[in-house]
């Protein structure tokens, strides 16, 4: 069966993202310090091509993280700052031409789009009928492996909202935000089953899983 | 140096307390589920008389945390659920005659109260002028071991806030709450620089300690 799993970096008080997001500033102001545990790592440098980087108690994570994954989803904020209709097919993502996937992703826009094939085995496809629909085609395209759900808040929040997330990989990062995108912002609290599976303490981060259950019952 | 040390659970999505706390339901609705890990522990039934519990990856957590401890601060809600004026001296905390301080503790409050002594070293001192005369008496009778910060929320912002607290203990519980009262709501964000110290993979709860600088540059 195969698994819905996100994995995102959260400040401790419960953001995902900064305010002000902008292609200057994707992550909001203050968010570039959700990710700064990530930067050091050889896992980090070798997805953007370069030599060289740190191995601590974040690499396992990462690549546990990694394994066992046939597709991905996302929404369109994390894809690109564009909004509204695509004025031309221009925006290729934040990644450069070999994006660090190796997969097919799945965006969410109300603004369809022709596929766009990348370099590495990266193919985004634009999906404009639902969160649903998205998750049927990613798993469909896994072909029995598991999907990763990236950010953002939006796209993270509609998934857990609708009890479809099975796993969660929380990074929590030592900063407080203050504003910006909050995870968990519109779950039903009482419909999210959360048991915790595993903490790591890693330099400037805890990473905690959690597996996840729907209990409509409860609700 | 006598340091202020804040320990609070917290729901993954930043709250310490649920809504609608009451006499009947003083952690809110569903507060009680931010400390189930405890509740097991010998730790807990020791400190309400009881035999037996259990002993795991979070029992050496809950005695660092009460090692070097020679005063408690705390909020007048997390003392009992009277509100206003208090009508008479009949309430005497929610811990029965052998409160689990041993210490002397410090409530803030807007209303004086004679102090109130209990069994087993516990006294408690009803402070009516603000935090840092609440932090002054408690540091002063603490006679050079550190002050425990305790909740509510509230309590513990107002310290956050003024860059009092030198140390965080944050038991993160896997579970969403939605709604209630938010752990660092109010606290300016740039002022606060936290360095994850450690963190412990506990059965059914992740706890994170944090060393607090205030950087007024940063601001």
């Amino acid at each position: 069966m195969s698994k819905l799993r996100l994995r995102i970096s959260m400040s401790l008080d419960g953001y995902v993202a900064g305010p002000d997001q902008s292609e200057e500033n994707p992550l909001g102001v203050g968010g570039t310090a959700l990710h700064e545990w990530f930067f050091p790592l050889r896992a980090f440098r070798q997805m953007h091509g370069e030599e060289g980087g740190e191995v601590n108690a974040s690499s396992a994570v990462i690549d546990e993280s990694l394994q066992g994954i046939g597709a991905v989803i996302m929404g369109r904020n994390m894809f690109g700052p564009v909004r509204g209709p695509w004025p031309d097919d221009s925006w290729r993502g934040w990644w450069g031409e070999d994006p660090p996937f190796h997969n097919p992703v799945f965006v969410l826009t109300h603004h369809s789009r022709e596929p766009l094939e990348m370099q590495g085995g990266t193919t985004f496809h634009f999906v404009t009928d639902g969160i649903e629909a998205a998750l049927a085609r990613a798993t469909d395209a896994a072909g029995g492996l598991d999907v990763a759900l990236g950010g953002g808040a939006s796209t993270a929040n509609q998934y857990l909202a609708a009890g479809l997330v099975d796993e969660l990989l929380i990074s929590i990062a030592p900063v407080i935000l203050g504003e910006g995108e909050r995870l968990f912002a519109g779950v039903p609290p009482r419909d999210l089953k959360l048991t915790q599976v595993r903490a790591v303490d890693a330099p400037g981060v805890t990473h905690i899983k959690y597996s996840a259950a729907t209990d409509p019952a409860a609700s």
